[in-house]
């Protein structure tokens, strides 16, 4: 089942890899550090919501395998307070501002989490691995986005954390992931609802990204930005 | 505030209305009762959540004024069970089948239903007025697409229930709704959050539009469905 | 099933009439006004959220029998703003305060809240069944407290609105509950949840009416108090 | 504050061990194997709820410390599956019965279980401690009742598990709760919350063993009981 989701993950890829947005990114001289500050902005949205999507799983009331549930919580413990790695991001690259005064999420920032909350609250027991299996294993399809933010961008790695940092920890991550669907899912059932859920994140995701994009856009042609903070990097 | 809310709305349904697939349903010829058919299975499923998340919002632990109260209370207790007109609607083409036999919802429809509960139990108060706003008054939009479908596609009108019965009955909802807003909306966060939510509602629901076409394609192509109660149809 | 139920009740409202506590209370001499305006306190912090988990059986996520689930949104629409009774009758008593700085809800009566949002959040979909059906018709079992009120206590008519005005409108809601029950308990498993949730709530009810007896008797002998409040109504 | 945490619960405890059913259990010849039996079902049904409700402070929307977010979830990954030990004691003293066959909890475990998750979602951020600090030490205030079990009800330390082993492990559990409240515990506010939780739960857990002595008392009367089951044990 592994060698499925694999190669399912990889179909989807090579269609996100096709994104004229994405195209358009990697001209040289296109982006900016404020794309990547945008970026880290909607990342700490999300990724604040992913450790208690994951142990919300572990609160369902129906029987849940001891060994999952523990999965569960020993994940979402992991995951807890990643967002501040994003945020610290964000400072270092040279903006100054607190918590409270980052904007509000893209709505289709809002449409990741709130559809992680519902799969992981509703959907079949095992469906948010879906999740995981890709989120996890996410920076090896990065590595010439990576490539530009740190060169073309010139971000220093110290602005790099969550990336960084994070692709090592989610590697052993990846690891687990596979071995608890390998342990878990079982059916056809199970193993479909892991990959409806693999799928949907990922396009939500992308539309996030997208939305990334357009507002970057808007600033470069001088429209209004829900992003002040970007003043501070004093680009034109 | 309606206006702005108004002219916000049409700006968003002309994007919507440049998309490539709307241009490829409207060619004579190419859809059929089969497109139909896919889109009420996906009416169902989201349909079914609507009088769920409309109650939710009026569930919140935190203080709501007792009309605004009222209102949730009041008008998810007339959007319950509008699911069963989809369901109606598809029998009404030539289908039978079980609820339960019913394919489970495309991703993109479950990432709508999520994150609509998410919007009515987090996000701000009066957020969800947003999604009707717009729900409420779609069918004027609609007009060409309803055409479409009874003319090109021969669907009688008493398999267009939800559609004919449920926009006589809306068009009273979009009053009421915009009664609502003039009466709860007073600030500008108010009214951005209930516009971010429509937005971003209205680009889920795109989506799911665009999964509906997709999966048609398939069919059409003669690849494996998941709608395999569309074989009743006797269309090849 | 429902003289069943009716003989269930009248068992253990025999059992609670018992009650020590209640005797002290009957006692020429022994309450005053700060006992009523204690239980109205409570009153209005457990009819707060009866809307809202009454609300909440309709937004569960599996199949609820469509005329149920608009019985559950419009008797939770009859229900929504109530507790301003309460804290009416607690004004017009002599007290001038805000709601928001009324005293936290006892322990007890944040029991039986906790309570009911279980129920109706995960017991069998009918149980919350059980506790509307004594709730709305309590009243008949409570005229000798209510005379006491009205006379012993001195508590004008236009301060009992709560129980006044509520048990007129309840009436109604009572004959609801019957037809409800009648149309929807088929089985014993429904009727044992009903039942179960009857006595739980009527129990954590009383429990709850022991609290503020207690913290009535504590005031009378000097010692500290949350109700602040009462040193408005000068009585030593 | 643990200080006046600890003799405020000493306090209680010396209220609850006055209860008159506490003196007849003790009565030489009056308890048998049917009421330890009674209490490990009702174990198992609340005991099970732990894991999820401890879990669920940390899936709160709001700001959470990160590091009492990861002592929410750690702990609730060690309460994972603890009901499994009560189960596991009912079948060593001598029944055989299969968990989807236990009888439903008595309406007073109900009310525990309900109000945990009410405390847990809604209440203070910290209010949960206020149950984990007495659960967490309670094996010392029960070393008199785990004499009599041991000895007077001839139950075998392998039918204790819950007990012994959990005692053990609760040891370690109580230090780190006593760590928490001394780092996070810093305001009035929140240790009255903490402490209204502990007398409540304390409240609730007491009704619960009062309704097991209650249906113990029924079956030595011989009227019907719920726990069938004990039959197997050939006690008349």
């Amino acid at each position: 089942m592994l060698e499925r989701l694999r190669s399912r993950l990889e179909e989807e890829m090579e269609t996100l890899a096709q994104s004229p947005y994405l195209a358009r990114v990697m001209e040289p001289g296109f982006a900016d550090k404020r794309l990547y500050a945008i970026y880290m902005c909607e990342t700490y949205h999300y990724t604040k919501h992913n450790a208690r999507n994951q142990a919300l799983v572990a609160t369902r009331k129906e029987d849940i395998p001891v060994n999952y549930m523990k999965y569960c919580l020993h994940h979402a413990e992991e995951e807890a307070g990643h967002e501040m790695m994003a945020f610290h991001d964000l400072k270092k690259i040279g903006i100054e501002l607190k918590l409270e005064d980052l904007p509000k999420p893209l709505s289709s920032t809002n449409a990741l989490i709130g559809y992680l909350y519902y799969v992981a609250e509703n959907e079949n027991l095992f469906a948010r691995l879906g999740y995981s299996y890709w989120a996890e294993r996410v920076y090896e399809f990065m590595q010439p986005l990576l490539g530009l933010m740190g060169e073309g961008l010139k971000i220093p790695e110290t602005a790099m954390t969550f990336f960084v940092q994070h692709a090592e920890i989610d590697a052993g991550h990846a690891e687990e992931v596979d071995q608890i669907i390998e342990r878990f899912i079982k059916n056809e059932e199970d193993y479909l609802a892991v990959e409806a859920t693999m799928i949907a994140s990922l396009k939500l995701t992308s539309k996030m990204l997208d939305e990334v994009f357009e507002e970057f856009v808007k600033i470069k042609e001088g429209k209004p930005t829900r992003y002040t903070f970007l003043e501070q990097l004093g680009i034109n």
